[in-house]
């Protein structure tokens, strides 16, 4: 696969991505299955659109089972950002780093790369766990807003991983 | 003055800024009057006309006295990012955040936006003081790239700050 990355390094990219704009908390019985708003959805396009257009492209999308988060996965997909998307446990809220970490051990390789989606406080505190390996609730996620790190070339992605993009939406609107 | 804030929250906001492309070390006799390539001018405009129009303005912009830092936060400034341009002399390479931090407290306040025009790895060192009071080389700022920071409202800015925005210059282009 050809694939233009935005750091002139080949380590891994990680890129974590918060849903877009959902329905209010308590408007659905099952609050798993609250779906984004006709205005999430126009913006998580427009920030899918724009991060294309940057020629950016993953090896997969991994995403919480929750339908905010599923339906904002499919948007990056149809944006044509990953041919493959797989739904992972883990990435929904209160999932534990320790079993995606023992996932991507396996998966990682310096060339890949590849875009979590899921929620707050969750993505900011993941990427706290992987930059410094502690959370201090130090980062800003807003919704559709994007967090890229890139992984160590070698040694745990926890505690080593640098942070090379953090926006809100807004900057791609 | 008014300014529409990129965060929901009224905290000062504090801005450091990596000055463009500049001409290669070794080039001039004196280093500190590398001055940006015609590459960095153009690119460096082109960061500063898409930060201005996300209605982005400081109520000051604080440069490094070195050429390439001068001719960045100049160019920012003829963007309409800031009416203010002052040279800080704790923005050169090696400057002390404490020099910075005593004036600051005095001068912030909630609604104020400040810009800082300095130097790698010194902006991200600080960056890293401001959020996590300790420095570990985690962040990567490109050239004419833009950390934003959310200092806390009340209480040292040290340690306490948040992370809202970083950005390699290309997110721009």
């Amino acid at each position: 696969m050809i694939r233009v990355v935005l750091q002139s390094s080949v380590d891994m990219e990680l890129y974590l991505i918060r849903h877009g704009l959902a329905g209010q908390h308590g408007d659905y019985p099952d609050d798993d299955q609250r779906p984004l708003t006709p205005e999430g959805e126009r913006k998580t396009e427009q920030v899918a659109k724009r991060m294309r257009s940057l020629d950016l492209k993953f090896d997969l999308i991994l995403t919480s089972p929750l339908t905010r988060a599923k339906q904002t996965a499919k948007i990056l997909q149809k944006a044509g950002l990953s041919d493959a998307l797989e739904t992972a446990g883990y990435l929904a809220p209160g999932g534990d780093i320790q079993n995606w970490h023992a996932w991507v051990e396996s998966w990682r390789s310096p060339d890949k790369a590849l875009a979590l989606v899921g929620h707050e406080p969750d993505l900011s505190s993941w990427a706290e766990l992987l930059i410094w390996g502690e959370v201090r609730d130090r980062f800003i996620l807003k919704k559709a807003g994007v967090i890229g790190l890139e992984l160590p070339e070698s040694g745990s992605a926890l505690s080593n991983s640098q942070l090379f993009w953090l926006t809100p939406p807004r900057l791609f609107l």
